[in-house]
């Protein structure tokens, strides 16, 4: 042990805060008994008329649409999106490297390149995007916030970092995550706890949670998560955003710091990386501009594949038949969701079902699929015993975060023929969920049965992201509903839909025995706690498809974002239904 | 130990034997002085005249186009692979499961479907398959050659067995490998060996030995095969074949019986399955089917990719740029080819540069990367320690066949440390060789500098598939040329381009010291043998796609096909050169 984990941690601490300029700091910080900061920069006075503008009224798509025909400078977008993080940093702690001198230097040379050129670098020219710590950008630490990994600048770029840069982003901060990323809390004992800005008493999320609260915040427009058991779907979730994450081979993921020995994603199972946006289009442009851009020759494990050459919603539509058919997974079987959860999938099936949008509901059973899941993941989750993160933190003394000291503990790792048989159950899982598709595989209910011959396919699956809405600070309960499509490889986003609302409010567990101990946690979120603090909070989906198909995924949430709009009304839709 | 292994073996030879018509018997086998045993369905009279031009006139692409607009029927052409297998069988011992007289019926059946719709089943309509007995086919063993796996039918079908029978093909015979499947030659314990019907002392090649055998007799037109570290394309190359090896996740390989437990693909390296065939565009015509008829239903590790969403040479072309640009790798840094492969390299190098198809030709060096391919593999393959097989052969006293009796040993399983540490090793190679592809990558060798400022890229890479020509009976040595595409997951096929002849018996190893022990023993090969046993066998090469690009490889095969197609002639070209 050289030095003890406390000031290096008090040290990283005065780093990260010592680059943001005086004059964007806050005169006073908004009081602990505020909840909702989201306001906190238009009341700021730092950022000016046409700074608001920009980091308001624009998504990435529209601000890329203006940077590359001239109408937007990138240096006045990112020098906004700079301001406005660091206000977000002063309210939320999302950030750990503010990358701001860098950021608005590359923004005038992009400008310089095309005041000279009138052309773009790229399809994401002078676009700033924030990136979670766990990416390495040459120079900055990317310490996943553990002392043992500050001040060791990384010496190369993540593949993705690479090619972002070759399509002309502007990286300008990365954002906090919990310690060991193996939380739904983004806390650490380096940056501490990022709070939620909607309201502080709920979790912003994890372990993309910085990412969460900065884009809510409106401090990036455009985020890059990673997610292992639903690291970029909770925050997005928490936050009321769009996030997707995609299979295992569609986006560039070498290069990640994940406090992993490395060959450990090829025994366990492999994270991916991901967009967290303000809108489901961001979503789809930044997975088009990467598939677009040869990420094969940056990684390895990347698909040759570009975004047209996807299969697409549009490919082999048939007249008279639904445009889409989606399945409803009301329930995972493993923790049943309270009733505010259950009343959005029912507001969400019956709105989908009377559209004039052309799409069939068909509601999807796996409750008998669902408990398996969380077995292998469990399985799969602690091949290493937590040895790695132990040995880690032992080098400066570090504990564990207060809410990991009571669950991670270090085990034995596992048998080589223990993992060989948790990968066998892992891939007896993937085999069977191919059914879930099919109308003959049956898990369909309540469809009513084709008269043709040939087998109905589902395009895709709607399902909550959690059993409980926004949790409080630490009170995260099952991560079944993102984590089982980790384990099945399958893209999954998460889109809003509308906020939680008086009504929501109401309804009580009807059945009389929990399935479980984590259902019996999941009821107490419910029973024993004052249901207004969920007031306001985000109510989401999560929309699932088959493997690698990440177009279909986008396209179908493009629809269906479009249909469910109006349910986001202020009254959840309410009078409408 | 229920039953020893000897009357198990006696019993299953008995059944295969007794599934042959006695009228499709030989009445005279050849003699054992007799080597080339290819012309012996010709000289049967058990053929047809018109059963002889079914099997030996047309390729798998010509009979499906006559099988689908009514030309052809499945019945007649069935029956003469059935009888022309037979006869393969009496003189190579290539076959397993004999499959006849189902094959038969169900061609009647097609045939009566076609007479009924006026419409072909499938993209395969009526088309007999042969399988390696790897396959499973409810109903029929997969042995695979050993005794502990005889008389145990399966009851599942293989997700590609399923595939194929959806396409309408008609699967008609299984066929040999080596006990393990861990050899180059096609020996085991309960079929014998497999011999190569051209030259009966040289080697049939392995894994899918059988199928070599078989297809090269013409008793198959177009045969699946798998492949681990060789196992499709060294058959294809001792039997002058085309055999394409794709990358994982381009053909279903579910279901298979490898001898394996479940799960260890995951932790070691994963086979693939892929076609053998006696045209390269029969070898496009499987692929493309497969790819396009939904695999991703049947096996959850496929791809949703259809033929026509792969990447195409055609994609991208410049006017004035060459149409392509092969690098050719003439040595793996490991064992040195000998010289009459040294010579076919520099044929192909100088038929390539100097024709007019517009090909540019680049010499690579990869001799300091190919030893590390060695180490790693050896690492991947030796994983489980051999302990599965020597339990399964364990349980009717089975001993290991000759040739591996002094290779395979029982070893402890590895850690699973040493397990992450192996894949993380893979990890890295596949890393490198990414660099193995562009010009700025440091393994470009005598290649004009690029002019432009944008980096040139290969699309194929051209090598041996062994360093030496196809060797005599158990002598194949290092397997490096073909594995380290397996470790690499890269698609790779086998093209024949002439036979060894007169001219290729010259040429001695010019420098003094070999590089270790396989390169010692593979100038044996050509120092303490009597090289007239390689006359007239086949010279072939290796083309080597980036990962997945399936469709980039086998049109890149068609293109080279086409050039070095006069280099066939009798004198090897050697008058053209």
């Amino acid at each position: 042990m050289t030095e003890s984990w406390q000031p290096i941690a008090q040290r990283k601490r005065e780093e990260r805060d010592s680059r943001i300029p005086k004059e964007w700091l806050l005169k006073t910080l908004p009081d602990d008994q505020r909840l909702n900061v989201l306001d906190v920069p238009r009341e700021s006075g730092i950022l000016t008329l046409e700074e608001l503008r920009l980091t308001e009224q624009f998504d990435a798509t529209a601000l890329v649409a203006g940077l590359s025909n001239g109408l937007l400078k990138s240096v006045d977008v990112v020098t906004a999106f700079c301001k406005r993080a660091a206000i977000a940093q002063q309210v939320t702690n999302c950030l750990t490297e503010i990358i701001f001198d860098d950021a608005i230097a590359r923004a005038k040379v992009l400008d310089d390149h095309f005041a000279r050129t009138g052309e773009p670098v790229g399809p994401l020219h002078g676009l700033p995007i924030s990136l979670k710590d766990t990416f390495k950008l040459k120079g900055y630490d990317a310490s996943v916030g553990v002392t043992p990994f500050c001040f060791k600048p990384a010496t190369i770029n993540s593949a993705l970092v690479d090619l972002l840069l070759s399509l002309g982003a502007v990286l300008y901060c990365k954002t906090n995550v919990p310690q060991t990323m193996a939380a739904l809390d983004s806390h650490n004992n380096v940056f501490g706890r990022t709070f939620n800005p909607a309201n502080r008493l709920l979790t912003a999320g994890g372990s993309s949670g910085g990412e969460g609260a900065l884009i809510a915040m409106r401090g990036s427009v455009l985020g890059i998560g990673t997610d292992i058991g639903g690291s970029i779907r909770v925050p997005a979730l928490a936050n009321g955003l769009y996030g997707v994450k995609p299979s295992h081979g569609r986006v560039p993921y070498a290069g990640q710091e994940g406090g992993a020995l490395p060959g450990t994603d090829k025994i366990m199972i492999e994270a991916t990386a991901g967009p967290i946006a303000t809108s489901q289009r961001d979503c789809e442009m930044l997975l088009r501009a990467i598939c677009d851009a040869k990420p094969t020759a940056l990684d390895p494990e990347v698909l040759s594949q570009t975004w047209v050459q996807q299969s697409s919603l549009r490919d082999g539509l048939v007249s008279g038949e639904p445009k889409l058919r989606v399945g409803i997974m009301r329930t995972d079987g493993h923790v049943t969701p309270l009733p505010p959860i259950q009343r959005l999938m029912d507001d969400v099936a019956k709105t989908l079902s009377t559209s004039s949008a052309g799409i069939e509901v068909v509601d999807v059973d796996v409750s008998t699929f669902g408990p398996a899941c969380v077995k292998n993941f469990n399985g799969v989750m602690s091949i290493d015993g937590a040895n790695t993160w132990f040995d880690i933190l032992a080098k400066t003394g570090e504990p564990l975060s207060p809410w990991l000291s009571t669950r991670l503990k270090r085990r034995s790792q596992k048998s080589l023929n223990d993992v060989r048989e948790i990968q066998a159950q892992r891939t007896e899982l993937h085999t069977r969920f191919l059914d879930v598709w099919k109308e003959s595989g049956g898990y369909w209910r309540s469809s009513t049965p084709s008269k043709g011959k040939s087998d109905r396919n589902l395009d895709l699956i709607i399902c909550a992201g959690a059993p409980h809405p926004v949790a409080a600070i630490d009170r995260w309960n099952s991560t079944n509903y993102t984590s089982m499509f980790n384990l099945l490889d399958l893209p999954a986003g998460i889109m809003p839909v509308r906020t939680f609302s008086e009504r929501d409010m109401q309804g009580e567990v009807t059945s009389t025995k929990p399935l479980n101990g984590w259902d019996k946690i999941n009821r107490e979120m419910w029973t024993d706690f004052d249901r207004k603090v969920y007031l306001g909070s985000a109510l989401t989906i999560q929309v699932v498809a088959p493997r690698l198909e990440e177009r279909r995924l986008v396209e179908g949430m493009t629809i269906l974002d479009e249909v469910l709009k109006w349910l986001r009304e202020g009254d959840g839709g309410k009078s409408k239904l």
